[in-house]
């Protein structure tokens, strides 16, 4: 049994989660035995050789206002230069930023942006059991436990992700924060979750309608819904399934108008529901940087027209969208 | 083993379909011991007790026309009787209509005008392995035989339309024509079907993209899709998702235009996709007879206002989509 | 999730047993949802209808000469009668005694004398995890604590006997000592037992060889097996295998000598195989009681010749077998 | 899915095997995905080029005084040198002997010799349904047919002695009787045999008594089971479990007396249970041929006492029992 999830095991089996005992253990049992990636190794050598900061007082860690870690003069040059290339050994990060011991991970994604954008429109997170489906490298997990939640736990079946958040788990060290290497079709109707956000999920789903019945599963009775996914300009019949490809990527299916994401939300039983944020996504909050090697925002547009995608469709736009279940 | 089952495996033993015996016994065996319906006992006693005719010339069938199969001469008064008081056992009678030995079961829709629109637009049946996915009482069958199929089979998960499909297949008898009572969700992948028929499906489930790589899964290399739904009018981004009903159903889910449905199943994998016919359904095609003791067209409609359904969608309008698989 | 099994997940989730998680979780789920017995609720009622003791100071326990918990004046009277009264709720009592806040709870057999026969030829269980397959109600468990083992688990799939140890570990309260409701052909192969004990049932077993290869997978290298079973007189190829009943009970199946036990355990490679004691049991060990109401060892045996059963089968010798694995 | 099982599942489907097919093709569509021998292609390449004898009229055949295909005759000298050198390639060749177009395929076993032992004592297989558990290579299935049986099924997980029985199938080509490559424990209760032979099966299994319980539920009622296996001498409690190794094999496990295994027949509710026969193995009847490369009887045995093996146990003695279900 993974060391790593043992711990999880003990919280959930005294929490409101112990349900989930009777199918997590034997899943990721499977995924530890027959799924692990290629280079999976490799990755767990360079986080094994990550430094740990010898300090005399605790260090520093702010969760509020970003992920921040301690500071350059906890580690010696040696140290930082380590710590700068094993973590580059993760590219691409694409969810961030990440500041730890005075390195600035400079992700693709700003996704601080995103967070302020719905922060003062979600319930507060004090105290709540915090489920976030798709998380990515969990950027959005330690903003979630740094807003007073009492338990979070990210899912992302990626598990280069799931890499990256054990090497900033291991600055931070904080149990109450989890993220397992799972889609959210393996996920028991737990109905557990004050909670659930969605984020930029649901556009890379075949079936928009069976993700938000999964999604409502997972929410305690009165539980709070965040979706953010993207949107197209129209009435509520306005529902754009592009080619092959939408901004160079093969797997995007369902891009409603925000009308129409609403009326499926209402259909799928969600009350309350309402957009609280739309915006065109800009270079500043999606763009190359060191701490990736592939193509951005930027190679995504028709470069004569930043209004479109490089396929004629219109450029990313999102919404986020805010629901309770009964 | 349920002995109407037999006879299909023998077939299927040594035809193309002989991979489908790895999981449809065991499915099968499942459903009559598990899943049978409180009144399936009792329809099939009315199946049993229904008259044979005995006539010295073999019984007259036409299925190129219609589904027409005998003379109310081959019946003496009290067969006939009997005929017309069992068959009434099977009311609803929906898609039809049969005429039995002189009994014209005029069922609340006129199945063949949806036949007539469709014929001459798709490939010359003759000696092709056909799948009709939710098939209803079998009615469709009947035609696909009539107009040449070597081997037809229709599935449907509804156990009274497969007492009304047995009902009809004592009078014709015919091995080459099966209706299964199964969903679409357990097919295997036969990739074996010529022509595969998908007709009033669509809109009832939850994931239509998951819908279609289904039916593809169904098609023989070359094969062709036959697709009917209901549409709405729109360019390719436009798509009803109506509220709880519509038309009075609950379980209706995407509407999609006729040119967004084109685009759906062009991004699923199809080629050659068109539309060969799109009709709005008079109350000739679908009305209540006294062979169904429930409402019809006319009381899903508003009444005021005969272009819009009780809840003020557009009314029904029904297109043909063709297509193949590479 | 039943709360009893909470604490027994996070105590495994962190010991040498975690990988138990991958299986137990989902068994004892499904347990509780479809395998409960008819009066599976009464005697939870009576369960939770026990009194407490309420003294000033921690109630005495002794589990090292028997198994005693504190003085009956730790009850008031009426305590005392509906402790008694409970406890008779879960007749039969087969295997203790048990002395709880002075009830004496005479059980049908001494199990201490087996106990007082094995304890000396073991290895001494201090720090040990320990199994105890077909505990019963559980007495050696207690006894096996007693005698030091760090962690102490007992299976049993009778529920009466689930029920009669949770009303003992309601005053006893040690939550290193646990019995789980589960056959033997329900654990998985942990490997994680220092001693395994395995007393009274491998004459139940149709399989005896198969018992025995479950027995090894259940213990870590190096592990002892403690085994009891029914044994005859004879040598090395010497097995009665009874008819219909043996001494009354229906499902007895192989009685081999006490050279054939240990030619069975050589060749399911168990190494340093001995017998350590052979008994015929007595009067005084098996009897009738006013704590069941069911017939004993005089009933089971011929009246005119204590030698026999009642079939005319040599009456019940017992032997204990002590063998390692490498 | 194979051709050689479709026709298989065409007879099960309109015979009194139908129920079979809820569980048979998903398993032999496993085997042939997933279990195949690493040799399976070669042999299969050999068993595609096995000479066809072409005659103006039938080849013969007798199956009644043993396996007799045709004459010498029948293929020319090339086609004969052929059929020598591809039979050789399934060595090693333990049961029969066969004949066929004038080679004699001279195996260790004279399994005829069994067969004359027994056939006098069994119910008359004509018009039956037969079941030979652990047929080998079939030699006994011929004769069975050749004894009238109406329907021949062996089975076997031995993939050589599968690419042998249908060696000698490709020159007789009777449908009737077919092997299957599984184990015993890979039927379902059929109960639908009249005769099922389990020759020199017993003391490979673990669980003889679960073996019992397995041939039972294979019989259809007042069904006759012939079973052989190694005896010893002794009485009704004598059981002999050998070490290691017994006449070099490893993995047998019970050789009970005559007397004991009548006993354990009617423990598991046969009736009509009796010996028919006893035999000590001569050399005569298994010896080494040029059709094997490996060691024969006489290399099992201690050369200075052939009434012992080499292991000091008794020498092979073998007997047949006949016992009816009700």
């Amino acid at each position: 049994m993974n060391k790593p999830f043992t711990q999880f095991y003990q919280q959930i089996a005294s929490n409101r989660l112990s349900e989930w005992l009777n199918t997590l253990p034997a899943q990721l049992s499977h995924w530890q035995q027959h799924e692990l990636h290629g280079d999976y190794k490799l990755w767990q050598k360079s986080l094994d050789a990550l430094p740990k900061p010898h300090c005399d007082t605790p260090v520093e860690i702010d969760l509020k206002k970003g992920v921040f870690v301690g500071k350059q003069e906890d580690l010696n040059q040696g140290e930082f230069k380590r710590l700068e290339n094993l973590m580059k050994k993760f590219k691409p990060w694409r969810k961030g930023p990440y500041h730890i011991h005075g390195l600035h991970i400079d992700t693709e994604w700003r996704s601080d942006f995103k967070w302020d954008r719905l922060v003062d429109h979600i319930s507060d997170l004090s105290n709540r059991y915090v489920l976030d489906i798709g998380c990515g490298s969990g950027y959005h997990l330690w903003r979630m436990r740094g807003a007073g939640a009492k338990f979070v736990v990210g899912i992302d079946p990626t598990q280069l992700f799931f890499m990256q958040f054990n090497a900033v788990q291991h600055f931070i060290q904080d149990e109450k924060v989890n993220l397992l290497p799972l889609g959210v079709e393996q996920l028991p109707e737990l109905k557990a979750f004050d909670t659930v956000f969605a984020m930029g999920v649901l556009y890379h789903r075949r079936s928009p309608i069976d993700f938000l019945y999964q999604l409502k599963t997972q929410l305690a009775p009165g539980g709070e819904l965040v979706l953010e996914t993207l949107i197209v300009d129209g009435d509520e019949n306005t529902v754009l399934v592009p080619g092959e490809r939408y901004a160079k990527m093969r797997n995007v299916w369902f891009l409603p108008s925000a009308q129409a994401m609403c009326a499926w939300l209402e259909r799928c039983g969600f009350i309350n529901v309402r957009v609280v944020n739309t915006d065109i996504t800009a270079f500043e909050e999606q763009r190359k940087t060191q701490w990736i090697d592939t193509e951005s925002l930027q190679d995504f547009l028709d470069p004569n027209d930043n209004s479109k995608t490089i396929e004629g469709y219109p450029a990313p736009k999102r919404a986020i969208f805010i629901a309770n279940v009964k």
